[in-house]
C-alpha cells in the first residue's frame, strides 16, 4: 500500500488534521476540538486517538505511516521539546517522544506552528521551488518562519523567525503584546495597519472614505484600491515599516523569496507596491533580488508543513 | 600517518595558510603573497603550489589530507561557487572544482571569508561550545557570520550574515561604503565609532581628553576607561546602534551567543557594558538570554574556519 503521512496543526481551539501522500497531496482533512482542561493533558491522547481511528477507518497499516508531524503554538526546539505553551497549559516535555509513545512507536516530528506553516508554504504553497525563504504572516500579529536550505531555522530556544518582534521604531510609546515598544508587529499586522489608519485619521481632517466607520486592514486596502489618498499614505507607512523589518531579516538570512500570508495579504499583489521598492531602497545589494510572493495555502499551511516535517 | 587539513584564508594582499590536525590544532602557519595581476589567475595555482610544497616538505601523502578549506573575500554560494570578487579580479566560477583540479583531486571546500572566520571562532575560539551563534567583526567595516546548528548560513547568494548593512538609522545623510545610508556599519565599525566621536566633539565645547588629537575607536574606549564623560556618551550611542542591529538579527536566527571580534573588540569586556543592556531592552524575550563573548582567534579565525569547512 502507498505510504501516508499525518499532518497535525494544533491550535488553541481546534486541532486541524490532514492525511497526505508522500508527494504532498492531501487526501482528507478534518478537525477535532482542543481540550485544554487539566493542563492540556488530553490534547496529545485525543490526537493519537484521532490518528488511530483514521488508520482503522482507511485500513492503513502502521508500516505504511511514514510518520506524524505536528505544529504547536509555542517554542519547540530542534529535538522536538516544547518549552512552555501557556495557551495550552503545557510545560516542558518532548512532544516527539510522548506522541510517538501514544502511537505505538510511529515516528513523530514536532515544530513551532509558524515555522511549520512556513515549511508548508515552501513544500506546496507560494514558496514552491525555493529552498531559502522567509514566510511572513500578517495576521493579528506578525508571525515568521525562516527556511534555510529546505530546513526550518529553529534557533537556540525555538524563537527563530520571530520577526514580528524586530524593534523598528524608537519613538513608540504604546506597548506591543510582548511588552516591548516599537515592534514590527505594531505596524505591519492587521491590527497594526488599523492602528496606523486611526492615528492618521485623527491627525487632521483630510477627507477619506475610511472616516465614520470601524477601520480594519481590509478597509484600508479597499480604500487604497479606490484611490483614497489618506489610505494610500497609511499603506506607505505600513510598507516602509515592513520593508525595514524584512531588509534586516534579509541581511541576516539572505532569502530567495519572501512569502507573504495572513489576513493583510488578502489585499493581494497591491501590497507589494508599498513594500518592494522600500525594501530595495534599504537592503544590502546582495539581497536586493529577493522575490515577493503571496502565500497560497491559507489555514492549511500548518498541516502541509507538519506532514513535510516527517519527510526531512 | 595522522590525517591533516589545510586551512587557507585568502586576503587582498596576503594568503594566510595553516596546517591542522583534525582536532583543530594548528601545526604550522605561513603566508604567501596574493598576486592579483592577470585577473587574479595566479592566485589558486599559487595556493595549490604552496600546499603541495608543504606536503613534500613534511612527507604528507595525498591520502592523509582530509581536504583543503578556503575562505575568500566575496560571496560564495553553498556549492563553492564565487559570485565575483572585484578585489581579486575574479568573476563567477567554482573555486571548489578549480582548486581541487590543481591539487590532483584533493577535496576542497570554499566559503566567504567572514562566514568562514565565524566557523573558526565556533570551532576553537570564543564560540567554542555553541552551535547557534553570530560572529560580529567590528573592524574597518562590520562583518558578520551566522552559524546555525554548526553550519554556516550562506544564504541564497552568499550574502547571509551581512549584518553590517542592516538599515538602522533613517536620519543618516552620509553614505555607507555599500551606497545606502544608515547601515549598522556606519556606527559600529572602528571607523563608525570614530565618526560618532568626531560628531559629538563638534556639537559643543564639553571638555574631553579626546579633543585636539586624531580620534580612533581605541581613543574612544581608552577615554571611556578613564571616565571621560563625552567618550562614555559616544560609547552609549555605539552600544544602542549595535544592540538594535543585533536584536534584529536575534529575532531572525535566535543565537545562543554573539561572539564579538575585530579592532573595536580590543577594548575588551567594557564593550559589553554598552551593548548587553540595550540589547535586552529591545529584543524579543525568547532571545534575551543570548551570551556576549569576545572572539579569541584574531586574524587566525579564517584559517581555523577554513580547516573546519572540510570536516563538515
Amino acid at each position: 500500500m502507498a505510504k501516508v503521512i499525518f499532518g497535525v496543526d494544533l491550535g488553541g481551539t481546534t486541532v486541524k488534521m490532514g492525511l497526505f501522500d508522500t508527494e504532498g497531496n492531501v487526501q482528507e482533512k478534518w478537525e477535532i476540538v482542543t481540550r485544554k482542561e487539566d493542563s492540556g493533558s488530553h490534547i496529545l491522547p485525543d490526537i493519537a486517538a484521532s490518528v488511530q481511528q483514521k488508520m482503522a477507518e482507511k485500513s492503513i497499516a502502521k508500516e505504511d505511516v511514514v510518520g506524524v508531524g505536528i505544529g504547536v503554538p509555542g517554542p519547540v526546539d530542534a529535538k522536538g521539546v516544547i518549552h512552555k505553551a501557556a495557551n495550552l497549559g503545557w510545560g516542558v516535555f518532548s512532544i516527539k517522544e510522548e506522541l510517538s509513545g501514544l502511537l505505538d512507536g510511529i515516528r513523530v516530528e514536532a515544530g513551532n506552528d509558524a515555522n511549520v506553516a512556513a515549511l508548508g508554504e515552501m513544500w506546496r504553497g507560494g514558496g514552491e521551488g525555493y529552498s531559502n525563504l522567509v514566510v511572513v504572516t500578517l495576521g493579528t500579529g506578525v508571525g515568521g518562519g525562516i527556511i534555510v536550505e529546505g530546513k526550518i531555522l529553529t534557533g537556540a530556544t525555538g524563537a527563530g523567525g520571530e520577526i514580528g518582534h524586530i524593534h523598528i521604531e524608537d519613538g513608540e510609546t504604546e506597548a506591543c503584546g510582548c511588552g516591548k515598544c516599537g515592534c514590527l508587529e505594531q505596524y505591519a499586522s492587521a491590527t497594526g495597519v488599523a492602528r496606523l489608519a486611526r492615528k492618521r485619521l485623527e491627525k487632521d481632517d483630510a477627507p477619506s472614505s475610511m472616516r465614520g466607520r470601524e477601520v480594519s486592514a481590509k478597509t484600508v486596502f479597499d480604500a487604497v484600491k479606490a484611490g483614497d489618498a489618506v489610505a494610500i499614505e497609511v499603506a506607505q507607512q505600513f510598507g516602509q515599516y515592513l520593508a525595514k523589518g524584512l531588509a534586516a531579516v534579509a541581511c541576516s538570512v539572505n532569502p530567495e523569496a519572501f512569502v507573504i500570508g495572513g489576513g493583510v495579504s488578502k489585499a493581494g499583489e497591491v501590497l507589494f507596491d508599498f513594500v518592494e521598492e522600500e525594501y530595495r531602497k534599504r537592503v544590502f545589494h546582495g539581497c536586493a533580488d529577493a522575490k515577493f510572493v503571496l502565500a497560497k495555502l491559507g489555514n492549511d499551511a500548518g498541516i502541509f508543513g507538519a506532514a513535510k516535517l516527517v519527510l526531512d
